[in-house]
């Protein structure tokens, strides 16, 4: 017999009609007149209640039905007597396919903390937190191609195998089928990869922006969607080794176009998740406010989630450049009181501290601010016309500090070249992105959002090893 | 002023109307009384003609307006005097952003060939070509996602780092950020990879099945399409280094189901390609056509590009088992007149001819096989009653062979780890994996479809270099 996702059969509810659901036991309860079983298939982050008669049930059958075990019921659906449920499964046929051992199945029915579960990572998605958090996820995956899809951009593969390493954006991870024990060696000692599988050294990549814009010099809008990486030993809540990045590129866009574009497209997958995943917001807005009683009143969030998230979307992003930034908070409240712990001044990157002040307390409106100090963004931004600074842009939330960054970029080949000069970059290393300079050159502008940053936001979770399904980070590699 | 794409453009046509476009010279003629410039946003394979009156344009901007020169040109859109074109843009400004020095620029008005373009692959989605080759490739990347997403499927992101081996799919590039010429050494000699960056080896993925399966075991049905790697040193037409992958992992699907998706599927997706990418389509179409005309007249294709995308739309699949599959091929012409290549047994491995024989010749639809002999697919298959077949299957297409591979999986934790054993896998390397049947254990099923494969059978495409942006191959990394 077919059987019907819960997430649909809870939708439809075919009241009075025989039906089959299958899934994973959460709970089972007895009591004198009957046994109540909450079944989940992951479709949802609601349990079907099923519900047997006592004695219905074989004992052996009955003992197997334990938290984690699989099974298929089929039975009628009716309106349910119970409070918490509007329908629920009068069973006539119970098949069990897996059981799941009480003394060794880690998943019980109790509190596991974030710690652990990150330790059974194979098995937390069967959890309310975690399947809540990969819904959510795939809401936003789905929203990102929909929205570019929808605004004329083509999705772009841009390679993970890469022998660039001119971006400089991040220490890498270098991939090769050498001899691990014995490479081999060129005359002067050094290893020769000209013998390596590509012919010469190569890298996991940092960013798909340099092949991006190659894209865009030829599509007109394009962005890349895929796995980037930093072999950065850092072991932090924001970090992680192996993550996913977005990056739009656009010809014929300036600056101002491309503020315009971060902010419309944030804000419409937002709103998209809040109109799709209404439900895991719920649960995950809940699992917050829980969490927030335990901490100390000055520490817990103005906002809830879902505040927050109708924060971002319902407000104009302010806009202004760095050096206006620099003076409100040269001239701000903490910065006079000393209660920054980094300090403030033209020229030096905001720290996330700063960041959030301008969001939450002064303009208490997402930000974006614009033209950085050349010396503190990358080679390829375009420079403005007063020699000092570029047309970056840094998109600001709350709680989190920069989701976006982005630029117009360099279209001028002797700036650009001049500009690598300076910060040690030989061009010929990318002479195929300088091409696209020395051909039929165009303004363009792009920008990068980490996905993993924005499900965070999303789901107010606080480490981002909990919004991506089988993190990587320093000696992490498991699954 | 802003602007409109050419795709937008010729689609409203506001005749009458003041318009700018902005794009890339394809190509620049001149008559007695005006200049034609056809010029490509790569939005469309469409140009849209701009014509300025003879002596209109200053005669050094004229010298700069060559192929592949960059400029935004506004005027009036008016009904086009010549044929070819239904508008024309009738030229009032003209601002050049980039040149391109007809010297220098590799791109000429004229065909090259498939292989230098390989060599300036950062150029070549500037070709009519590449940018509808890159433009179908992005509507199926959508496609797929569309078509997962409407159906109740969940994007789960496998991990690209793997410290798992036990696939078996084939060789692997090693990812570390050991010192490349004095790795750490263990007491006896080896490579001390608990001083990597995951305190282990780690490897590329081949595939995110294994996780993909965790990921149905928990949210019922899942996708993956991401990049995979394989370290094979092959230099062939059919094989990459780093290609996309899409693996869709069911739970409670068995093998008909398997199968009834993966047809459901793959039509989808082609459908959706024939309905959203009709120009570029229509192009590859006629550039086939043209190929085809140089061979003999034996090896000419019996099916245009759009025919052959029709037949497998419009047909449905046949389902045969391998065995039954194996009679037929012992039997055929071919078979005893001695034309196969490789001879045909039950047992073997089936060849891209056998395969093709079956769908071009036999059936004449393309074409699902099943139960293949358990010795010569993956040990996760789930076995057949018979102990000598699995319940594997193939789809099989026109001109290409096996586009699909997939299988029910086997959930019966007892005879998948005497399966591993049989084939030299140690159960311990991927304890994870088997803790989903040890608890909660369900029929599930799931197949993978190499992306590549897809584009090169939408796009009539002879080599999979040339369906991705930037091919990764042995001695291949530019870029």
């Amino acid at each position: 017999m077919s059987y019907l996702p819960i997430q649909q059969l809870l939708k439809t509810a075919p009241i009075g009609t025989d039906v089959t659901v299958k899934g994973w036991v959460r709970t089972k309860r007895e009591s004198k007149n009957a046994v109540f079983i909450a079944l989940n298939d992951g479709s949802t982050i609601n349990n079907i209640q099923i519900v047997a008669e006592a004695g219905q049930l074989p004992e052996e059958t009955l003992k197997l039905i334990t938290t984690g075990a699989c099974l298929a019921a089929t039975g009628q659906l009716v309106e349910s007597q119970g409070a918490g449920q509007a329908v629920e499964l009068k069973i006539a046929h119970v098949q069990i396919y897996g059981p799941a051992d009480p003394d060794k199945y880690p998943l019980q029915p109790k509190r596991h903390s974030l710690e652990f579960l990150r330790e059974i990572a194979h098995l937390r998605p069967r959890t309310n937190t975690f399947s809540a958090i990969l819904r959510i996820r795939h809401a936003l995956a789905f929203a990102v191609h929909k929205y570019f899809n929808d605004n004329g951009f083509y999705y772009l593969n841009t390679p993970i195998i890469t022998a660039s390493d001119a971006e400089g954006a991040g220490e890498m991870f270098r991939v090769t089928t050498l001899d691990a024990t014995r490479p081999p060696l060129t005359e002067d000692g050094q290893v020769d990869y000209s013998q390596d599988f590509f012919g010469r050294e190569t890298n996991l990549t940092v960013s798909g922006q340099l092949e991006g814009e190659l894209g865009a010099l030829a599509l007109g809008k394009i962005y890349t969607f895929g796995p980037t990486f930093r072999a950065e030993n850092s072991n932090t809540t924001r970090h992680l080794a192996e993550f996913w990045m977005i990056e739009p590129e656009m010809a014929f866009y300036e600056l101002e176009d491309n503020m315009n574009l971060a902010e419309d497209f944030v804000k419409t997958v937002i709103r998209y998740a809040l109109q799709h995943c209404a439900d895991d917001l719920a649960f995950l807005e809940n699992r917050l406010k829980e969490e927030e009683k335990t901490k100390k009143k000055e520490e817990q969030s103005e906002m809830s989630l879902l505040e927050k998230l109708q924060f971002v979307i319902s407000n104009e992003f302010v806009r202004l450049t760095y050096t206006e930034a620099i003076d409100i908070l040269v001239n701000s409240k903490p910065a006079r009181k000393g209660q920054f712990q980094y300090e403030v001044s033209w020229g030096v990157d905001l720290q996330s501290e700063h960041e959030r002040y301008l969001v939450e307390k002064h303009f208490k409106k997402p930000v974006i601010l614009t033209n950085y100090p050349r010396e503190i963004k990358a080679f390829y931004m375009k420079q403005d016309e007063d020699g000092k600074t570029v047309r970056a842009m840094d998109v600001l939330f709350p709680g989190i500090g920069e989701i976006i960054g982005g630029s117009q970029r360099e279209d001028d080949l002797d700036k650009l070249t001049a500009r690598m000069q300076e910060v040690g970059i030989d061009p010929e290393t990318i002479w195929w992105y300088l091409d696209t300079r020395r051909f039929g050159s165009a303004p363009h502008a792009g920008f990068g959002l980490g996905f993993e940053r924005l499900v965070l936001f999303v789901t107010g979770m606080g480490n981002i090893r909990d919004v991506i399904p089988f993190p990587r980070a320093p000696k992490q590699a498991e699954f």
